[in-house]
């Protein structure tokens, strides 16, 4: 496995349309793409900068472990993802060193991309995602 | 102001000692650096992924703000660092704009850049820090 950049980094919102006037008016950003996900139940908003997306996260039910996420531990950066190649065999090999996986397979996610989630247990807290371009 | 990538996310963590495994022998991230900046009271260890830094924050003191960050909201990922230019300019238009600002202007930072952290009142929750190479 080698990681090339951060792909996105997943903020929890409460609101996407309360925060567009910070991403777009104060930092100068464009919101690209918003789309819902019906079935993580998260509205989704996305913006470019450089290598990487910021990906705000708004919970779309009380059952979407966003809204879990903001009522423990409140609005805020939610997760990391980073880009990668030869994700199953990434996660295998991780496997076999301890390291706890949400995913044992790649799946799906946003934008077509193969996608699996390691868990915090394991890295330092810090939900991390890992994503391939599926060629 | 203009954005044109993701400088750094800084992530407190308890042990960077502890956390070397995860970043170099799962993620195979390699790190660059490891200084203790005394005013902050803190313990730093740098990695590069693509055009981003991962700045893993250690407390050398339970005073240190990592310290009462790690305290209050545990282990995970502190604050994001935008790279920008005209970074003063850039403060005082946002401060026309109602943003609340923790520094109102530009001060020396790590790795001899000019920064300045935005208040997360004005951020979505997200403490933000602004980033100029200073030429």
């Amino acid at each position: 496995m080698e990681i090339s950049h951060i792909e996105h980094i997943g903020i929890a919102v409460k609101s996407i349309e309360e925060q567009l006037p910070y991403y777009e008016g104060v930092l100068g950003l464009t919101c690209y793409n918003i789309e819902t996900v019906e079935d993580q139940k998260v509205k989704t908003a996305f913006f470019k900068v450089g290598q990487t997306k910021i990906e705000l996260l708004e919970p779309t039910s009380e059952e979407s472990t966003i809204a879990k996420f903001i009522e423990k531990k409140g609005e805020g950066v939610h997760h990391i993802a980073f880009a990668t190649n030869g994700l199953n065999e990434a996660l295998k090999e991780m496997e076999n060193k301890g390291v706890r996986l949400i995913d044992m397979q790649a799946r799906k996610g946003a934008e077509g991309l193969n996608i699996a989630f390691l868990h915090p247990k394991s890295t330092g807290s810090v939900l991390t995602e890992l994503c391939e371009h599926p060629e």
